[in-house]
C-alpha cells in the first residue's frame, strides 16, 4: 500500500510550523511529507519592515528551509505554485504538478490596494524579501540622486506611508531611526526630509488602547512624521499621492517613495483554485478544513476564522498562523493515523507588541499594557520565540535578536 | 595700502596644491588668499571609480578643505561660481561676487558627450562624489529590482561602459570585483550579469605599451567583460545603447546602466567667461597665465599645454594638475613680491599606473613597465603621495590606502 502523501504549500509561519510538527508526529513509514515553496528560504514577514527601512539586513530576516526540516522525513520542492485542482487532488506548479492525499494551504497574503488608482504602479508594498530590499534601495537611490541635480527635486526626500496599522507604524519606527543615517550618508539636510502617514480610518492601531496609541503617535511625530488620520489616499502617481478627508477637495503630497501598508488579502492562488473566499480568505471549519473538502486545510493569512467575542474575523498575524500550524499538524496526523475526532482551533491570545524602532514599542502582553524599553525588550522576546518554535535554540542563536548592552 | 588679493577657484588637485603652497610662500601681511569651492570638501577625482563601483565608500575619497588650509592665511568660501569677469577683475558667484588682484582658475573638467544622442539623459558620468554615489545606488537599485518583477527584465543586470580609457578601464577593474558581492546581496545568478565596454578608437589605453594593455584586457575579459573596440556608441536610450563599427549597421546592447567615460572637456565656466578655448581648455603661456591676462592663471584640466615631443596636448591628469599648482603658487608669489621672471612650467613625468581592481594594475613608473601586484602596490603609493603633497603625513594616515596583509 502506498503511503499517504501530505503536501504543504508555503514555508511561512503556518507552513513551517505544520511541517516541523508533522515530522515529529509521524514516522517515516506513516506518510510522505512534501513542502513546496517559491524560495529556498523562509523569511520573517513580521521583520520585513526593518529590512525595508534598511535598519536590519535582509539576510538577518531569512533562513534556509533545509536548516529546519528533517530531510529523511520531508521532501522540499522549490517551485512556483499556480493553483490547486481539488477535484483531481493535484497542485499545479509553473513547471509540473504534484498529487496529494492531504493538502495544507499556507500561502500567506497579497497586498490589497482596494482598486485605488495608481497604487499598483507607483507604490511599494512590504511583502517579501525581494520587495523589502527594493524599497531600501529605492529610498537610497532617491537620496543619492538629490544632490546630483541642478534643479533640486524635493519629492525625492518625501516618503508617504499609506496605512497606520501595524506594518505602517512599525515601518515608521524604523524609518525615522534610519533617516538621520541616510542624511549623513548622502549629505542631505534632515529638515528637508518629509515623512507623511495617511490613514483612511479614524483610528490608528485600533487593536490598542488610546493611551498606548497616543504614546506611539507622539513619539513618531517628535521624530518628524506628519500624520493625516481619517484621510484617504485617492490616487498615486509619478508625483506623489492625492489625499483627502471625506467630502473635501483632495490635495497633493509630492513623494518620490510611496509605501502602501493599508491592507492585505489572501493569496491569489485561493481564488485561482476556485475556493469560495472573501478577499482571498477561506472561511474554514473549526478543524481548519475547507467546508466540503475533508482533505484540504487552509491556515495562516488565507484562512478566515471568526472571533465570536466580537463577531469579527481574527486579523492575520504570525501568532495565529503558528497556532494554526500546530493544530493543523495534529489534525493531519490524526487523519493519517485514522484517529478521530479532529481538534478544534481555539486562539490563545498571548498579546501583541508593536515596535517603534530599535528601542521603543507599545503592547499588550498577557493582558498587561506596556510601553518604552520594556515593550521593546518584549518584542525581541516574541521575535525570538517565533524562531524557537520552528527551529529550536540553534535557530535562535543564529538569527535571534539580542540587545547589545 | 590694501594687500593684494589672490583668489583661487576650485579645490581640486591643482587648486588645493596652489593654496597649500601659497600659504607657505607668503606671509599674512603680503597677501589675502581666498579659496572658493562648491563643496566644503575636496575629493580625489582619481578614486571616484571606486566609489562609483561601490568598492570604496565615498567618505574615503574626500576630506574637508578646512583640514588642509591655514585659516589665519586662507579664507575659504563655499559657493557656486557662475563665471569670471576679467575686465572688472571679479568672480561672479550664484549669490554675490568677489574681486581679485590675481586669479587662479583650477575648476577641473566636465564630461564630454560629443553630442551623441541620449547620453546626457541616459548615461551617468563619474564626475564627482554626488555622481559616484548615484551610480553606486543606481546599480544596486537595478539589482534589487530584478527579483521583484514577474517578467524578468534582463537589462537591469546589464551595464555598458562607454570608453576604454583610463577611467573606463579602472572602473571595470572595480566593477568586476564588485559584481560577485552584488550577486550575493541580491540573489542574482552571476552568469546573468553582462558587462560591455565600447570604445570608438581602435586603441584601448593608448598611453601604454600593447603587452601591458593585453594583460589588462585579458584580465577583465576573464572576469566577464565583453569588449567592443573600434566601435562607437551612436545613441543611448531607455533600453540601452546602439553601437556599431564604421560603415556597419548599428546593433543594440540592452542596458539598465550606462556609464560614459569616453572623454572630458574643460569646465564650462571657461566658456561662460569668454576666454578663448578649445573644448573648455585655455592654451596658456609657459608661465600658466592666459595670453593677454597677466593676472589670471589657468591650471589643471582647464589648461592646455602642448607636449612638444609629440606635438599634442598633455592629457589632463592629477599628476600634471598638482605640478601646475606648485609652479602656479611660486609664480603668484613672485607677482605679489614684485619678483621676476616668472617660472616656466615643465612637466616631470613620474609615470602612470592604471588599476585593475584592488589587487592588480598595469603601469609605467620611472620609465619601467610593471604589472600585477607590484603595480597595484605602486598605485596605492601614488594615491597616498597625492594626499601627502596636499595635507602631509596626517592626511595620509587619515585617508591613505594601506593594504591589509
Amino acid at each position: 500500500m502506498r503511503k499517504p502523501r501530505i503536501v504543504v504549500l508555503g514555508a511561512g509561519y503556518g507552513g513551517l510550523m505544520t511541517v516541523t510538527r508533522l515530522q515529529k508526529l509521524l514516522s517515516v513509514n506513516e506518510a510522505e511529507i512534501i513542502l513546496i515553496n517559491k524560495n529556498e528560504y523562509h523569511y520573517e514577514t513580521t521583520w520585513l519592515h526593518e529590512a525595508s527601512a534598511g535598519t536590519l539586513h535582509h539576510d538577518r530576516v531569512r533562513y534556509e528551509i533545509k536548516n529546519v526540516i528533517n530531510p529523511s522525513k520531508v521532501e522540499f520542492i522549490q517551485a512556483t505554485i499556480e493553483k490547486v485542482n481539488p477535484e483531481e487532488k493535484k497542485v499545479i506548479l509553473e513547471n509540473g504538478e504534484v498529487e496529494y492525499d492531504y493538502l495544507v494551504i499556507s500561502l500567506g497574503s497579497d497586498s490589497e490596494t482596494f482598486g485605488i488608482k495608481g497604487l499598483d504602479k507607483y507604490a511599494f508594498a512590504i511583502t517579501n524579501v525581494n520587495a523589502a530590499r527594493q524599497i531600501r534601495e529605492h529610498i537610497e537611490y532617491q537620496f543619492a540622486t538629490y544632490n546630483t541635480e541642478v534643479e533640486k527635486d524635493e519629492k525625492r526626500l518625501s516618503i508617504v506611508i499609506g496605512g497606520a496599522g501595524f506594518t505602517g507604524i512599525e515601518f515608521l519606527g524604523e524609518l525615522t531611526n534610519r533617516i538621520p543615517e541616510l542624511c549623513e550618508e548622502y549629505d542631505i539636510d534632515r529638515k528637508k526630509v518629509r515623512i507623511t502617514c495617511v490613514e483612511a480610518s479614524p483610528m490608528v492601531l485600533p487593536q490598542f488602547d488610546r493611551d498606548l496609541v497616543n504614546y506611539a503617535i507622539s513619539l513618531l511625530e517628535s521624530k518628524g512624521v506628519e500624520f493625516h488620520i481619517g484621510t484617504a489616499v485617492q490616487e498615486a502617481n509619478a508625483e506623489g499621492v492625492l489625499i483627502g478627508k471625506r467630502g473635501e477637495e483632495p490635495h497633493e503630497v509630492k513623494a518620490g517613495t510611496i509605501i502602501w501598508s493599508a491592507g492585505v488579502r489572501g493569496n491569489s492562488i485561493i481564488e485561482k483554485s476556485g475556493f469560495e473566499n472573501m478577499r482571498g480568505r477561506v472561511k474554514v471549519n473549526n478543524d481548519l478544513r475547507i467546508p466540503g473538502y475533508d482533505d484540504i486545510f487552509v491556515i495562516g493569512d488565507c484562512s478566515l476564522i471568526i472571533n465570536e467575542a466580537i463577531d469579527r474575523p481574527y486579523p492575520p498575524t504570525a501568532q495565529i498562523a503558528m497556532q494554526h500550524g500546530e493544530v493543523c499538524a495534529r489534525n493531519v496526523a490524526k487523519l493519517v493515523q485514522g484517529k478521530s475526532p479532529l481538534e478544534d482551533f481555539v486562539f490563545d491570545d498571548k498579546g501583541t507588541v508593536c515596535s517603534l524602532g530599535e528601542d521603543d514599542a507599545i503592547g499588550v502582553v498577557f493582558g498587561k499594557k506596556i510601553k518604552g524599553t520594556k515593550a521593546s525588550v518584549m518584542k525581541k522576546v516574541i521575535d525570538n520565540r517565533a524562531l524557537f518554535m520552528v527551529g529550536g535554540p540553534s535557530l535562535v542563536m543564529k538569527k535571534g535578536k539580542f540587545k547589545l548592552l
